[in-house]
């Protein structure tokens, strides 16, 4: 790059160390909650949502169960005020549930705020104005104590209107731009709207502390918010408040380093949605916090069904890489993570079934509504033998030697890397039973008949297909397996050796059948065949014979 | 949720303290950069590269300034082999870049990759075997002595096959799922490969820290990677590789607090292309650092080239509000942003073009290849006066009057919320013609005359058509303007009383115009009209006429 001296480091440090969040490692218990889906998230869309999608995604995400959704700005925009009268007026609020409206300090603003928000039982009134060094000096053109004044002028506005106020309402204060404002003045700023406000045990006031643009990495953040968290008067009475966007891609690592650091609560939205980068993704910070073993207090179960909904009402896509989320994230296509997973899950079901400790997945992809089938294991020409050994045990019952999935393996890789593309578990399954199964030419038995001739001898008398040509033959062996060997080794002139047999019953519904596995040694190489039917001796020598066949068409 | 019980967390703290790296804000110089798209990103992929594309792709990562690009696992894979030998001997590897090959500890993988890498004039071979509790007891079902030997049985073989081989050979070991692992384990583990392969100034080896999978926050790996670096033998002659994924979304913030812990190296991949979530991107970590004022040493100024390949060799798409790169990274849509922009653009101009401080936008879209037009300001209902008035300014030359960019404002807001999508600029343009600009009905002035009556007096007669009728008339004014609306208020009977009137040239590149705006105020309402011709007085009076035709329309 050129140019990097046009850059400068825009945050500012706390004057003291504010490093005691780092003794913790991880976060214990859930934040409050508070989804700016309908505001933030809804202004940084190509085409805002209508007054319908934002009610069907407000009952949504009253589902899951945030008690507190920012609504909108109601007065500065016609259909935000609507939506938030809509709301009230057909009761469609919950009693445990909080609005929240973003004002800014203007008293005309705030007063038509007030009037938006009459008849809630509980509303948060979020009052914001810009403090950065940045904007004090090239939007606003004002003195530190002149952005004093438009905060402290809001704070008192809204006191006077909460005065006449019916229902609960709760204030909010952000000193917006706070990374890019030196931390004493973000600290003085929100000190002097505090001391209006006077908040107590009943009532208390959120201090929100918005990364409105990432400027540093998240250690610094935490840094800042402890240091606000110390410094704030009436400590007891606030709620240290996060709203991280994403602008340098560590938006979760500020809200977590931040609840280390203090915080009490989260502002963000379903999937990071918000402007430019987006907000902190809630849906992630909740499962980062569930796979530590924490309950987040929001209930992801049904995870689909809330992409349907998002994708639908914000015409925006969750990103395949979205941790949790993402349509990739559970996917193995290579063969070792395919072989650790299918080992991992086989050690689950024998060993500890209570706890998810399986390598490459984080998270039980059945605790968010996913599937083992069609997420995890997925065929390409990177996928091995684990892989393809999983699916066709689970999905279609099979439980392959550990050579024979090798050969498969090779096979499936070869022709998926020739395709050029991905196979479903079906095309998988239609290969093994392409290349192993009950093959029947160029030999295809049709009788064989058993003679137990001593204890270990048994005689074997075929009538068979070769090539077309009708053929009986006979032969003894220490097995019926061998004597059919050793019968048709006479009539095709090729040595074969039985070098693995293995066999196990396949459940359907109303009949079992048995499977049968033969690896055969020809001249030093192994050929591999399966046999399926109801009958076990029948099903063996159709494994023998597809081995046979695989061999004599090489 | 239900089932927070079913998981604990997966990782293990140093057994002492590591917290040095807190000491530092931000990171003060570039690592070395190794991409591994075209191996763990190409692993990752619905359907992997092909031998083409992986070709096109690396020249790519030439033409970036990558010095050090896995290519493969020659040894597991005919199609890797086959790339690695063409680049070898196609004479495709610069002398100043090395290129990296993955391999198992076996021996017969071992000998294929030293096969592949013969005749490369620099080449890293990268050892791995996995480490973690979960792997060791659920996938390998070795002890922690078995699992070193695995480690020391490859160095070894490795130290073997690189006594033969020709060109430079660097080794990488990698305790793979290292944050699964016990610190303890993995230094000596690593310390076991490191005391085998005796690297010293000249030949110094790799030790690369994966998070393979996230497992804890960031700082936590920040930990494990100072307690490594405090702990492995010959700590000098080593360099330190990270290679974090991002299953908690906090793949970047792992990176940049490990680099402050002793990280030298950094593995990773364009947009976060890999496995799951992905590994972390390379191009937000080096633009984080250049927006710090950090030369990264990779070269990002043409990202819009790097997207179009990279989503057609990899048939993923960069998302939307990926850090940097995505579509919508640098739109705002909301009307105090765009004031904001606007401002900060304005500031930049007449106050300090050398730095970037513009307040919303982290970098300036043109170091990457963006555009400020069609990429910063775009128009809907959430957009308000600062982001139009913007547009018109930049875009059409149009400098509005502040009261005026109000009213403009709210009726494109209007017609976009209506309309229920984006508004182009052009539409905005086409709006803004519309609605102000030479407005002749039911006014339309075909000739106008004017009198010097005295030093504040003018006369004006004027022929104009009315609702289809011709009028003649006259009146005085302090002015022309003055006079043509007195002139025209007695024949409409419209008290009119001139409110704003600005006036600009509007430059095109043979000749120039000038553009007037009028605000005229009947009955306490302002109406605006906007006039363009290459006379200043016509101007103005067009201006003053459109204002008078949206008072007589409304």
């Amino acid at each position: 790059m050129k140019n990097a001296e046009k850059y400068a480091r825009g945050y500012y440090m706390p004057p003291v160390k504010c490093m005691k969040w780092a003794e913790k490692d991880y976060i214990d218990h859930a934040p409050a909650w508070c989804s700016v889906d309908l505001r933030d998230g809804n202004q940084a869309l190509i085409i805002p949502m209508s007054l319908e999608e934002k009610l069907e995604f407000f009952k949504k995400l009253v589902d899951i169960g945030f008690k507190e959704i920012e609504i909108g700005f109601p007065a500065a925009s016609e259909t935000e005020y609507e939506f938030c009268r809509t709301l009230i007026e057909k009761n469609m609020i919950p009693d445990d549930v909080t609005i929240q409206v973003l004002t800014q300090s203007r008293e005309h603003i705030i007063k038509k705020t007030f009037e938006a928000i009459d008849g809630a039982k509980h509303a948060v009134v979020h009052l914001y104005n810009s403090t950065s060094v940045a904007q004090r000096e090239q939007v606003f053109r004002k003195s530190k104590e002149e952005i004093i004044k438009i905060a402290t002028t809001g704070a008192e506005l809204c006191k006077e209107y909460k005065k006449h106020a019916n229902g609960h309402i709760t204030f909010e204060y952000s000193p917006e731009s706070f990374t890019g404002t030196e931390p004493e003045f973000a600290a003085e700023i929100c000190n002097a709207v505090i001391d209006i406000w006077e908040p107590d045990a009943d009532n208390k006031v959120i201090i929100n502390l918005p990364v409105t643009v990432e400027m540093s990495l998240p250690h610094v953040y935490a840094q800042q918010v402890e240091y606000m968290c110390e410094t704030l008067h009436n400590r007891e009475n606030l709620i240290i408040s996060l709203h991280p966007h994403n602008d340098r891609g560590t938006g979760i690592a500020d809200t977590e380093l931040g609840l280390l650091a203090g915080g009490d609560r989260v502002e963000g939205t379903c999937f990071g949605n918000g402007e430019r980068t987006g907000n902190v993704d809630i849906v992630t910070l909740a499962l980062n916090m569930y796979t530590h073993g924490v309950e987040p207090n929001l209930d992801f179960t049904d995870l689909p069904s809330l992409i349907e909904l998002y994708e639908r009402v914000t015409r925006m896509k969750v990103y395949d890489r979205q941790p949790y989320s993402g349509s990739l994230v559970y996917a193995a296509f290579s063969g070792s993570h395919q072989d650790a997973i299918a080992k991992g899950m086989k050690w689950r079901e024998e060993k500890d079934d209570k706890h998810w400790t399986c390598p490459y997945l984080p998270i039980d992809p059945h605790d968010v509504g996913r599937e083992y089938e069609g997420d995890v294991i997925r065929i390409n020409s990177q996928s091995g033998k684990g892989g393809i050994g999983y699916i066709l045990e689970q999905q279609y019952g099979y439980d392959l030697p550990k050579a024979m999935r090798e050969d498969f393996g090779y096979k499936v890789k070869d022709i998926s890397d020739k395709a050029h593309k991905e196979l479903s578990r079906s095309e998988v399954h239609q290969i093994f039973k392409n290349t192993y199964l009950n093959i029947n030419t160029p030999i295809d038995i049709h009788e064989a008949h058993y003679t137990q001739k001593a204890d270990d001898l048994i005689g074997a008398s075929i009538k068979a297909v070769i090539n077309g040509k009708t053929v009986e033959c006979s032969a003894d062996g220490n097995g019926r397996l061998d004597a059919v060997a050793n019968a048709l080794t006479a009539e095709i002139g090729m040595e074969i050796n039985v070098d693995t047999y293995t066999e196990h019953a396949l459940e359907r519904k109303t009949t079992s059948e048995a499977c049968s596995y033969v690896g055969i040694n020809v001249n030093g190489k192994i050929f591999w065949g399966v046999g399926r039917h109801s009958d076990i001796i029948v099903s063996s020598v159709k494994a023998l014979v597809s081995a046979i066949n695989n061999a004599m068409n090489k």
